[in-house]
């Protein structure tokens, strides 16, 4: 067997801050089924948008040292805040262990499919403060004219696992009517979810949003990016590969799986979580 | 100038991991207007309700001893997650200087308001699930009859300035339907707000509740409970002073100041919060 093929059987590394990057593995698993897949998420100290850019940088530098410890072929960095932030830290580090984050992925597929050049950006306050999607999208199309708007509720709705029914439209409506009520020359075609717990409510954006735009999902454009990658680098699993999900968390396994189920899109219990201490000097345990 | 007069005109000490703690501060003013109030938000660091007791226990005493070292009479752990895991290890700590928490004066005032001793509890899961209150008004009344209810989205809605309109109703509505439902008897008759954030939601979870359940406002109770500490202590302010509040943040002044105002029922901006730096070891910055 040659070292490449021993390599192509590695798991692909995933992670984030908390619970939300669970939706970026359930989009990972379901284009590329026979793929193992190893999520991290670093719950002893979510939020990361409201941390310190150094802090943030650390915090992603340990994660991504102990999945590479694991041993990982691929790093897909699942969380905004650490994709803007940390993201040419982690590939030099990594290199040559190809790192693919969730803005850029996302900014490329809305601006392919943006014919008005109007794109709207919808993440937490954290996220759009950063206005990483922005830069991102104006360096593939300079002309483009971005808008990023907090929508920091549905956060909290998707992690309380009301992603439908009359409050989430609500909430939609309150967000987003301002785009809706717009003339059709000045409303953007496309919205990118650029937060992961977004695509949970996509029902309510998507009525609230109303026809003539497209919602991009920066969880479903990571998958992809992911796949063009292992294609491009011959890191592709074998297609005899059963695939597979390993979930490790740095904190609190029960609500980690109790909200995390809808995240995935698939039952898991707190049993089937490991937890593990990546940063021992945060967390009192010095 | 004897020492004791001395004393009484240092500050009172209030610590939160955020922005939550001012409506102490709000209630401590409003009841104490000729009062020196300085506040720590320990925005660096928040949530501290999905924190590791021994993480809640580090960063209280962090803070603790930063106000202590800052010269105060008092302190007030505004902290509902602080409150129920360190406030014994700080009143030890601070001791002669008195240590004050939300947790038990709230209590006290729902055991005393109760007539059927059946008390309702709104907090967050984190508060929820360490049962603090319930343990408290045990204490106080074995036969008391307790039920907590998680309410996260309530902090979202405080937080976006949500604090009134249909959403607000509706999602009221929804956490509380189940014990507006209910028969007299099953009902409970005091409803004791566990979170700082709360109070700015009164309306919207009276009228979820309906006419018969008294509401406890745990940062009210907690400014009665200063009172009668620097009365019996002989440590109130003389009469002569003027009162005044210092706010003090470990990161994010903008967001504290824009989210902070509404707490703190007035206005304040990002240039009147000074930032400081308690944890060197937590934020990257050693």
């Amino acid at each position: 067997m040659k070292a490449g093929m021993e390599q192509s059987r590695l798991p692909i590394g995933i992670f984030d801050s908390g619970v939300g990057g669970l939706t970026v593995v359930h989009a990972v698993r379901d284009l590329l089924p026979n793929e193992e897949l190893l999520y991290l998420g670093d719950t002893a100290r979510v939020p990361y948008g409201t941390k310190s850019p150094a802090s943030v940088q650390r915090y992603a530098t340990h994660a991504a040292d102990y999945l590479v410890g694991q041993g990982i072929k691929l790093l897909v960095v699942a969380c905004n805040t650490a994709s803007a932030l940390a993201l040419d830290e982690l590939r030099q580090r990594l290199a040559p262990v190809p790192v693919i984050g969730v803005v850029q992925p996302g900014a490329a597929a809305a601006v392919n499919r943006s014919s008005s050049q109007r794109h709207l950006v919808l993440a937490t306050e954290s996220t759009t403060s950063q206005l990483a999607y922005t830069r991102a999208i104006l360096q593939l199309d300079p002309d483009a004219v971005i808008e990023e708007l907090p929508c920091s509720l549905f956060v909290a709705l998707a992690e309380e696992g009301w992603n439908t029914g009359p409050i989430a439209d609500a909430v939609a409506g309150q967000y987003l009517a301002g785009i809706r009520e717009r003339s059709d020359v000045e409303r953007p075609d496309v919205a990118i979810l650029g937060c992961t717990h977004f695509p949970l409510l996509l029902g309510p954006i998507g009525n609230a949003l109303g026809p003539g735009i497209e919602i991009v999902d920066s969880a479903t454009t990571a998958a992809s990016a992911v796949r063009e990658e292992l294609t491009a680098s011959g890191l592709a699993a074998p297609e005899d590969a059963n695939g597979g999900i390993r979930l490790i968390a740095t904190d609190g396994a029960a609500r980690f799986a109790r909200i995390g189920s809808a995240f995935l899109g698939c039952e898991f219990a707190a049993d089937d979580i490991e937890l593990t201490d990546i940063h021992p000097a945060d967390t009192g345990q010095t």
